[in-house]
């Protein structure tokens, strides 16, 4: 299921919480539902999306052990922390609730080549080589840059490491690169799903990417487009892309965007409340009209937007 | 023409060059009859986008000669520098030939408020209080974060600040800030036009800005948009805008997107060579294809795109 | 004891762990009669210094009850954390087991004055107002610059403040400036305790510093070196604090640094192993002779180096 | 003279300003004069203590001419520079001038191994592959971070690399692998000059490193401490070293250390007036009264500090 020739779409889920900021167990296990009912492969919690950082240690167990009794298909956990202790006290945690797999970020201060690839190693010691991982490569957010080679070099060193979260920008030529190292097999395998809010998915999935993970609403737009690229479709695929790219630009704001992400779901019953818990972005009215708008414009193309 | 009451469209234009990595005057001269035929209001030059830091002190000064011989509307000029006796020169050399004002940007170590203000001031003794000045607030490019407030106090410091060259991500409520003080006399009123691609430049205008101000390969779009925002009409805004997005969104990749730009500016007819000069990215076979499409589905909306 | 006039040393205390990793116990217990033998005023824990990202929340508290039990002098716990839950968390059970105060450091991403001064406004939030706090401005590790004014604005808005934890480099000027601004009236006296591994500490004192706060193995120097300076002895201060310099330079080294603190601090006998918690810097043999050397040429000035 | 089996000292020269701003020719000469009297191996010039981002093009080249009528030992120009074509005009005019070679810095921007060997592959291909440069690896200041690895691809791939300006902080044990590998036959032997302000000089010297390359106010101390270093007087060396740490600690402070640096070189008859160009920090009274307290102190051990 999870694995080196995973393909499809992996939701980033939010975290969602009651208006006093206490964790809204029964809301994770709607959008449980609400993910599985809209067709995604997978589901990936705990991530930045997922508010993980102002989450206690206990909280985090507790909400990765309330997904994995509710969700049935794969699920990877976000275990990047500030220190080992807690990614490996957290990644144990998850694998022993059942968890497919786990994904590591690295911490900003990480630069030259050698301190990345020796960050993955020493994580790999920490959780255990028997661990499959997602390596996510987000400079935009960790300002951690990667080389196509860098990352060859992790894949290469580290077994366990299984797929890419592919979320650099601009990115497409090293989709291309990875691609034609594994075709001249110059490097191993391993799964590509693209994040970056979907913003390029359309030729990220052009250039060889296996599919999403990604956190906009419409999750099932995103299985749709993955579906009609597998098929030849092309032309269906921009079309699709097309229409949802105006609101999908909109949701992929710094910060902003996960209060318009918590909104839409809300409104799409997959959440039963929109807050952030603080410190977070609120939607002021201008922004909740502008989403509405953007909304009610792509309705006209997705009766999905309609609600 | 140029103050704090400009609305419209300013350009920002690139820097032609020959195959062999000269300046192409050339082109400079046909790139100037696009920009008016196209219908801008100004032009900006010597951006980032223009690769400035490419060019020699005299090569700088005799493009912004041939460019204000030639352009018969307002010019601005990018006056950035690592230090004040070029930025000095340059500006100088700028006012001397005709120009209408010019840009300054901070540079990436400045952080606290005391230091960006404290810098816009010394820069504003060098280049002389008399010589107007926009403002360029563009943090995903310099790493430097101004806030509202500090934009409010170089703005209130420097009476020579006519403008504000927007490209803060996000940066919608930045503009609505802005715009509140103004309306209750809190601020001395500027011109405020948007970069950033132009990624959203819809919703900018609806906040409040009086145009754009950017490189977009379709200025002639961009002025047509800030027309129907002009005339009520924004549902038609909106329609536009989103026909180009898709197109739009790609341009605006950093790094590769400028040798798009250039592409497609000669496709049009505007200069007659797309090469950067080195180092630079170059666009391969799968880009250059892929701009292609999204040109092709592009003209069945907007003709201007069919060439 | 700890409060707004606080006076002396705070010995910033590393976390003893034993050669398999675990937490060293019976090593607080020593280390905490040693700073007591050693006359300092009061003790901080869980800082940088204190490989306080390795620990579980659960170490963390469990340091924190043990260093209470055994310490009979104020102790300051770092209560840092990527999110507010773990920072309330930490700070509540601190306060609970009897610690003075907290210290908060701002994260890397912070960078406009209102952000930082945001930041500790919803830190307060958290922890609450009656829990007083040190303001740790330390720009070499942090990436985060407040300039003298951010300090008074936070110092001003939040009375729980007590101190300010220095460490700006270079940073006399910044102590003249806020103790200019108190002997004005125009901001609430606090206590200034040094940092920066003490590199600058005979002119901070000289520039109106209240002491130190800071890992330096020998702060029974600290203490001499504060005391003199009270008594107004400057040429016995300077005398005092050149001898130690070439050794306190060598400590100051980021990474390595603290791998030869422990190492002294082992062989003063405070604690029982000087190794650090993977992943972190080893002393290889060079280092040692290195180090060893200083001691010797350091204990023709200070027989407290022989041992 | 100035190639990759370099030894001894070579002086980071500042540029003398006249009060009014402009360049003081005359304090070139008398200033090449004190260099040569205190025995220095070599001049580096127009480096980050040079002022450079300061100065016109056409200075910069006015003042390599006038240093190269005077100094009748190698010079080194710094020529890194925001863009290659200001690069290469500097770099060119400076080895017609009579240069011995040219120093490169990398800028800010870059990240990985391959982005900061591609620079030097690069900047090399810019000013000719017969322009004998310097390396300069000082991730302090420029945030660029160079593993030990890239240090040794630079050498391999760019044979006019003859010299690493080394200042990382901390940096020790770079040296040592640099060195470890020249021993192994794993890397082509190069000159090894530390900067850094000289604040670890006496083991730089003793991990291997072939002299200096600094702005020490007494690059005489500077040279009798590489001489006793190798004439083996290792006691001797620290001796001189620590005697000298106070005011070179002091001096080495970022931003006021080049004014504490020039009033100095004032004193001792080097230029004639100790201003910087504008905008750039100024030393007030209580700055002045704590160099002239340690150069006296320090006048104690070394003669050539009273004056």
């Amino acid at each position: 299921m999870f694995g080196t020739d995973t393909k499809g779409v992996y939701a980033i889920a939010p975290t969602p919480f009651l208006p006093d900021g206490a964790v809204d167990y029964a809301s994770i296990d709607t959008m449980c539902d609400f993910y599985l009912d809209r067709g995604v492969d997978g589901l990936t919690i705990l991530g930045i999306l997922g508010e993980a950082p102002k989450l206690t240690p206990e909280e985090s167990v507790a909400i990765v052990q309330r997904v994995l009794a509710r969700f049935t298909k794969p699920v990877v956990v976000g275990v990047s922390a500030p220190g080992f202790a807690a990614m490996k006290a957290l990644s144990g945690a998850s694998m022993d609730a059942g968890a497919a797999g786990v994904m590591i970020t690295p911490p900003a201060a990480m630069r030259t080549d050698d301190q990345i690839a020796g960050y993955y190693a020493q994580s790999v010691a920490q959780i255990g080589a028997d661990v499959p991982f997602v390596l996510q490569d987000h400079p935009l957010v960790t300002t951690v840059q990667m080389s196509p080679g860098v990352i060859r070099r992790i894949v290469e060193e580290n077994p366990s490491c299984v797929m890419l979260k592919h979320e650099d920008w601009p990115g497409l030529d090293k989709i291309s690169t990875l691609r034609g190292w594994q075709a001249k097999g110059e490097m191993r395998p391993i799964s590509i799903l693209c994040g970056n809010g979907g913003l390029f998915l359309d030729f990220e999935m052009e250039r060889g990417a296996d599919g999403a993970m990604t956190g906009y609403a419409f999750p099932d737009m995103l299985v749709d487009l993955v579906k009609r690229h597998q098929a030849g479709d092309n032309e269906g695929m921009h079309a699709l892309f097309d229409a949802h790219l105006p609101f999908l630009r909109y949701e992929h704001q710094s910060g902003i965007g996960l209060a318009v992400r918590k909104y839409v779901l809300m409104r799409r019953g997959a959440i039963a409340h929109a807050n952030l818990r603080v410190p977070g972005p609120k939607m002021n009215d201008t922004t909740k009209a502008e989403v509405d708008g953007l909304l009610a414009r792509l309705a006209k193309h997705d009766p999905r937007a309609a609600f």
